[in-house]
């Protein structure tokens, strides 16, 4: 048998914990699978004194993670620190440099350094690995990188972010503003005091990004994702996607196109019957669509303490079996440019709610419009509310009346276009709301 | 860069010639990933001269599948031949002694001499791996024994047969008889000139005695799954379902209890919000519950030769990436025995669909056998049909009617047992239809 595989690992939050607490627990399996044994020989985190449910008297305590990153005690750096900068991305360019295996759960050091780290990790022909930073427990990573080796990608989308499905979920469940959504999913620990980075869809565009490369063997360019986030979407937009068939899923979306690989996050309309409008709740769900398998759809959990360090642990698991596979698929100098697509160039349905007058020649006003831009309607939706009509039978009131289009594939150039002249006709009485439409 | 890996294939079909096809076409893909390029020296068929619309005349033609096992000229055995003898075996086992690793889509080989091709391979220290003979191009075998390494399994179910599902889907959404969607499935080619070995359950049987061995880390057991197919699904069971919001699904279940571990395909109830009743028509679906990521679905084609050509051409990938491990995820002599347990131990919720003599006391007479058999009923439902009802409203016919429970937890010999005694009370006049629940 060869000699115990070393981790050292910085970062003992519940992930951290997690690790410690599942190495520990399935030793034995675990050696039975890779052939070799691991052993946790050193960590680092903020507060040695913290009781985090297991005992860390064996082990060497470093209150550097750099130093931790350089010892000469580990084998495999574990980097669950965070942080696109600062002592994780120290931590992480030392372990590399210093010819350690890094495994980390650190989307946004991905996203922003992947390719310099990825290239620093060939010049050592040691792994860089990060199952656990998209998805959480879903083990996506290994699914494209290995699983899906013979296929050409041509999509991948996502919900990523299991905040954002709450809130979703709940309004749509429940009727609610996503205002009192967000207030509960903080009360409940699933959205952060700032929610900002989760809810404005930040997160998932560091996820997708991550994909992106490894799917499409692209340089990573997590700044070339257009980014919307759900604060903006209402309850009238739920009830509406429900009458029209649909639910209301943050994606992100990378998308193989002529102009290159469009790379989006967005609240999407997706059809009720597909697999990934049945994920509710803080579940994540990826599909990915590709020449061989033609659509491959992987359901699981997003977050949370266990689910992300069984990912972890996967990925040691691959260290101690002596798998070394290029970071993001194939050789830094062999990944393509990222060619970044406008979303003016975006081409799909669209959902547009408009806001508008109630008189005469309206609808007549907005289709015409349309028509100018080339737009085609699909279906188009006009009426007053139940509360409106019974109060006000005659419709004397003439407030302003919600009016739902759904547009045949357009693109998103022509829609702004179409909109803006709208708007400039004076038919709006609140700004448009613009949902796109993804089809299976 | 290292030598090519050779690759020498047996058996010329779909999946074969689309195998073919995705090596030359992925090349550079596939070396990028690797680090190795791959090439096909050598192939072996019945008819050498059928047009597969791939040119082969660079390669060396074997008419014996054994003797290219054996061949110097291949570093990997791609067997594509099928059946649990003959031929497929004698030239896996001739590869395999000769210390070649062996790629299989053959589930039937697997489940009956899995545990023995196993210990060979162990002995030469060469893979022997099979993604595609469980759920065609979904990497379920990967992320059960590398992406869930870190987690203890508790359950494993999916939908494992397409033509099944296909019928089953049909049936539901038509309101067709499983002999008229059968013939449909037969005129599409999704299902054979004898059917049996789909509609009975066998082929799902098998690749559930395949998951069993990796996801539980106990000797294959193919003879120990209890099987029951889907022949006996009538119209009136899949209205029934959708009434108290469930679908039909012939499943394949692995689960862990305390007397050992369950395996049984039978139809099943599944609940119709869950993500495994919404894969309908021939794809396929695995759902693993595990400590760690709790639970994790993933869906995808079952079947196909592009699709059963992704998953070979991944396990391909990985022997050329340098990855062998271990055939059920540990060494033959550290799996587990197989305990078989009893279907009669199988407790679970039911639903029992029983076609009584329409007469006073009846229903009591079954609630009574029900509760001396220590089963406690969740709902009732009894109903004369639209059609009885109108054509005899003051029911003097007496036919025979349908009379459905849905029990909670129970075991299946009380269950079994409460049916034999209502039958000897004379009530039935037809044998029941009982189908088990699974709940996610």
């Amino acid at each position: 048998m060869t000699q115990p595989l070393r981790l050292g690992i910085a970062g003992l939050g519940t992930v951290g914990a997690s690790v410690l607490r599942m190495i520990a627990h399935r030793a034995e399996a675990l050696t039975a699978a890779t052939g070799r044994s691991l052993t946790v020989t050193a960590v680092s985190a903020r507060d040695r004194n913290r009781d985090r449910g297991v005992d860390l008297s064996s082990l060497r305590w470093f209150d550097d993670p750099v130093a931790l990153a350089r010892s000469e005690e580990i084998d495999v750096f574990v980097e669950l620190v965070g942080g696109s900068e600062g002592a994780a991305k120290e931590a992480v360019e030392a372990a590399l440099a210093a010819g350690k295996h890094v495994v980390t759960a650190n989307k946004a050091l991905l996203a922003h350094h992947g390719a310099a780290l990825a290239r620093a990790a060939e010049a050592r022909g040691v792994a860089l690995a990060y199952e656990a930073s998209v998805a959480g427990g879903i083990p996506v990573i290994k699914a494209i990188r290995e699983g899906l080796a013979g296929n050409t990608v041509s999509r991948v989308y996502g919900i990523l972010n299991g905040t954002c499905n709450y809130i979703l979920s709940r309004m749509e469940a429940e009727g609610l503003t996503f205002e009192a959504c967000l207030k509960d999913a903080q009360a409940l620990g699933y959205a952060e005091a700032d929610p900002t980075f989760d809810v404005e869809g930040f997160d998932t565009a560091h996820k997708l990004a991550i994909l992106t490369s490894l799917a499409f063997g692209v340089e990573i360019d997590a700044e070339g994702v257009s980014v919307e986030g759900i604060s903006a979407i209402q309850p009238l937009d739920l009830t509406m996607a429900d009458e029209l068939g649909y639910r209301i899923k943050l994606l992100g979306v990378a998308q193989a196109t002529e102009a290159g690989i469009e790379q989006r996050v967005h609240p999407t309309m997706v059809p009720k019957a597909s697999a990934i409008a049945q994920v509710m709740g803080v579940t994540n769900a990826v599909t990915v669509d590709a020449d061989a398998v033609g659509e491959l759809t992987l359901i699981g959990p997003g977050a949370g303490g266990a689910a992300t360090a069984s990912a972890v642990v996967a990925d040691i698991a691959d260290i101690a079996a002596g798998l070394v596979r290029p970071t993001f698929g194939r050789s830094v100098a062999t990944l393509a440019a990222s060619r970044r697509v406008e979303m003016q160039r975006h081409e799909g349905g669209y959902y547009i709610r408009l806001t508008v007058h109630d008189r005469t020649g309206v609808a007549a006003g907005v289709a015409t419009r349309m028509a100018e831009a080339n737009i085609s309607i699909e279906s188009i939706l006009q009426r007053r509310s139940a509360q409106a009509a019974s109060s006000d039978p005659q419709g004397l009131s003439r407030q302003p009346v919600p009016l739902v289009l759904i547009t045949y594939a357009a693109t998103e150039g022509n829609v702004r276009e179409a909109l803006a002249a709208i708007d400039r006709d004076g038919l709006l009485a609140e700004a448009p709301q613009l949902i796109r439409i993804e089809r299976e």
